[in-house]
């Protein structure tokens, strides 16, 4: 189909979609959706994180929602083009409260999925590019304060003479992206980090630790890595830039403040949370708490039998900053994810005799393979590409139920391109697959992320035989320079690294009462019933990015991408509660 | 003419003009030129910062390097549209060394002015954007350190095992960005600053101090300046930026290290430089020696007789980092550039009674006005804007004789749209003019920057009435309480502000010996003969950016803009030599 009769078709929906909706005629918008339909809305009708699949889950959002949101002015601001018969555009539109986009999959003249996402409040727009504040003044008033004057009053005010709205614990990635948004909008946000530097969590990894994504796909909100950085950054690298970020965006942290507990005070419409900063308790009393902790927070050792008596040394992934001299050591790796591998490949770096224990099957993708399904980001490329905002979008339009379905092609070209390797790994008694639903990394990445590797280099070491692979088994016991593995294998041992994974949630298990952790139920994950993503489906990560059954408690997490783009998401929902705005919730799960 | 006639003319000329080139033919070439027409080139063809004007200069600059040089493969990269008659081109073309760049200016089908500029050289690409190494490694070897080893490692070798092959003294934002260019070329390079932040310079400025440019225009080398900064950033938020800008693009800076002496070893085709830091002698011997020291470094405060008897407090702006209590002093603020408005406004602010002693006529330009002048740098602006090094190429293209004609129509438009703000300042006494020749505050820039004002504010208090001005008069004499002027009028005062300037080029003189001082000329300014800026014409800011008649020796300077962009053709003339390039060059002042 040419340009002009994909515009035509796309112009014909939207009229009567705009016109169906200002009516409002919800069977007529019905009409307009396959049976199987999907709108996904990110805080545009439901202030929340939604996907309506099919039409009576959509006859009920619209049913709950249109009366106060009233979304309207429908706009096509670009067709994006057709392929396979589907017709894709990039739409604006505007509620009572905000201005919002849209992204449109079209099928047959009718809508197959349509994102619908928040991108700011009327009357509280970022003061960004365009609407930049002028700084210095064009006029003149007695008594104005200089710049460092007003920030110094502001960061010795917040927390003590002023509560913050919102505080933030984690002063990661996930905390100070989250944080450069709340500034921007204007909400008195505090965060607050246990560590005396939170960039250390970086420094404290072991040595080759590098962003296994690349450097266009991992921009922080408004201040893009710089031109020079490499493809993959290290460790070291990212904590440096951290803490220049938390300096440039202006940010109010409390660092070595230790959130110990917390109480939601229904009355007060606020929480009280207990911080001890400095050997001194505080108590904080914001309207809203987000948790950017981290998920997988508190490194997890198993408890294998004999590991006391283990004569060699031992220690978990997360604490091998420092190897040492590795010449000759024999090496367990006992693990086969991401860590494992890059922990393994040093080791062989380092001289070591490495043997990597793999219970189960890896979801392994070369990288790449992988940079092209991601290519959309490339702001490097000489193509022309979309501004990483709309790359974002995009990428959020797939809705998570026809994720394996999007992937499913990209997959089957990953097997046919990468025949040899697969082959490769299967002959050196590696275990690989795509996942339980055979969606690969990028739906695993919804599910769990966790049991993947992106190939840097260590499937090489593995093919080749110079990390050996002991799969299908675990470790039973372990004696004093030796481990033994459940088919009874003994393999010699002078060093066991765990690279075993993380237990979740530990300081949000800290901070929060054990009632709001029953009451909430499951965090992360999307209810897809494969392995640690335990259904009901939910069809959205549960309880990330989104109001949860606790007023006031918010999580955020993700990789950098994903939280570039939901941190906008969710700031204008902390935003809007400021604000006074009404904010119905619509399918609080 | 019609876009297509416009690409026909230009294509026309360009292959006539690469014929030419190629046989040698440089009549023919010439006849492509109108008689007056400009050649400015950057280090493309001369190994220098040169300007060719008219026939006779391009004759003698392409005897002399045509050979060598050998300038082919001319294509059109954009053809950038036509107005007045005037067509325009970006073009790209190769010699035996770079691949650069050319603007081309034609007019009734011969070239009026040409811009030829250096963008890479061939083998030594900067590995940014496409060409981004991927930092992680792809392939795992022994041996291998980490970022942070490495970074480590050559952070404490450079300058104490390892020669830097340049020293860059300055750590300003000039020293950072051309550190920040030379880092990227894999040029072994070390800043040095005697201050332990260098930053502080910034930060000990009055309160009020902000750039008085566009946010946009102010980017250093490969990281812009976030999307959420304000149009004119306050002093210490710069100061914040620059420390942040050092650490993420890893220079190698000593603080606290004061070049205090130094001498050019023949022999060794090296310097031999004498640093203190902290407190210990050391000797660096660079191939190179960058001053970025900045060319206005010592306060200047006028002898006026009786300064010493003056019973009341007076400073230099240089050290008006703290004003304390104003309220009704009686504030007299010698100079009327821009830090006697900026400091006359702070002192209004402060609710003192200020009164402006203003000499000779000023620069005043809104800064409303001006933006429209470099809006072509307005990266947030809706419509599409070509990037910042483009923006950068067009501005370079203007020849600097051709400078205050290419402005006579902005400086027309600007008196007939603030007619009414000059008819304000003439009411309030203060004298204004659009510079000598009548440029404004462009050519001014050129010629010596001081005498201007950009106005954010504090024209308005003059016109208003709230600074008062006393103008065309000087301070003769100084008593306890008072200021006698040039006119007889004795004014009191409590407080004196010398916004009286600065000497030039301070630490370069305590740097380097008289007898090389002697040898260089003059540095800076263009030879225009208007005050501050003696002829003869130079056509190009002289010493800057360009080769000095002491081998090794470089200067560097200019607003963020001017520095953006030439850093990267000196960054390349140094790297030319690391490298073993032949760098013959051509027309040495």
């Amino acid at each position: 189909m040419d340009r002009t009769a994909c515009e035509t078709m796309v112009e014909t929906w939207v009229t009567a979609f705009g016109t169906a909706l200002n009516r409002p005629d919800i069977d007529r918008v019905l009409d307009l959706f396959e049976p199987e339909g999907f709108w996904r809305d990110l805080s545009a009708l439901t202030w929340n994180v939604y996907t309506a699949e099919g039409h009576d889950a959509i006859r009920a959002m619209l049913s709950a929602c249109l009366a106060e949101i009233a979304p309207t002015a429908w706009k096509i601001d670009q067709v994006l083009g057709s392929s396979d018969g589907i017709h894709q555009a990039l739409l604006s539109f505007k509620t009572r409260a905000a201005c919002c986009s849209a992204v449109l999959r079209l099928r047959g003249g009718r809508c197959w999925t349509l994102l619908t996402a928040v991108t700011e409040l009327i009357g509280f727009e970022e003061t960004t590019r365009q609407r930049r504040t002028n700084g210095a003044p064009l006029r003149y008033e007695p008594g104005r304060p200089d710049w460092r004057t007003e920030r110094d009053r502001q960061k010795a005010e917040l927390g003590v003479t002023q509560q913050p709205y919102c505080v933030i614990v984690g002063a990661g990635q996930a905390g100070l992206g989250l944080g450069a948004r709340l500034k921007q909008l204007g909400v008195p946000t505090l965060i607050i980090d246990k560590r005396e530097r939170p960039s250390d969590t970086w420094r404290e990894r072991y040595a080759t630790l590098s962003l296994h994504s690349p450097v266009w796909y991992d921009h922080m909100p408004y201040l893009p890595f710089p031109e020079t950085w490499p493809r993959f950054a290290s460790k070291d690298r990212v904590a440096d830039w951290l803490d220049a970020y938390a300096m440039i965006m202006e940010l109010d942290i409390w660092t070595g403040a230790d959130c110990v507990g917390s109480q939601y005070d229904e009355a007060l419409g606020a929480w009280r949370l207990s911080i001890i900063r400095g050997g001194r308790p505080i108590e904080l009393r914001p309207a809203q708490l987000v948790l950017a902790t981290g998920f997988w927070d508190a490194p997890y050792v198993p408890d294998i039998p004999g590991r006391d008596r283990f004569g060699g040394r031992q220690l978990h992934v997360a604490e091998a900053r420092e190897l040492g001299q590795c010449g000759g050591l024999r090496s367990i790796v006992i693990g086969a994810g991401t860590s494992a591998h890059d922990i393994a490949a040093q080791l062989w770096e380092a001289g070591a005799n490495v043997t990597m224990i793999q219970r189960s099957p890896t979801i392994v993708t070369r990288i790449d393979t992988l940079l092209p399904a991601v290519e959309i980001y490339d702001t490097d490329a000489a193509a022309p590409k979309p501004p990483t905002e709309l790359a974002d979008l995009l990428a959020a339009s797939i809705p998570n139920r026809l994720m394996p379905q999007f992937q499913a092609p990209f997959i089957a070209a990953i097997k046919a391109k990468d025949a040899a390797f697969y082959e490769g790994l299967r002959k050196a008694g590696f275990l690989y697959d795509f996942g339980e639903d055979g969606g690969g990394f990028f739906t695993r990445g919804m599910q769990d992320p966790s049991g993947f590797y992106i190939d840097m280099g260590a499937s090489e070491l593995i093919i080749d035989g110079r990390i050996a692979v002991r799969s299908g088994v675990s470790v039973d016991t372990i004696r004093e320079r030796s481990v033994v593995l459940s088919d009874g294998a003994e393999l010699p041992a002078d060093f066991i690294v765990y690279a075993t994974g993380y237990r979740r949630l530990a300081q949000a298990g800290a901070i929060l009462s054990s009632e709001i952790i029953d009451k909430l139920g499951p965090i992360g994950g999307i209810g897809s019933g494969v392995r640690s993503d335990h259904g009901p489906w939910a069809g959205e990560t549960r309880n990330v990015w989104k109001p949860t059954r606790q007023p006031g408690l918010w999580f955020h997490n993700g990789n950098f991408g994903l939280m570039r783009f939901f941190s906008r998401v969710l700031a204008l929902q902390i935003k809007a509660r400021q604000t006074g705005l009404p904010t119905p919730v619509y399918g609080l799960a």
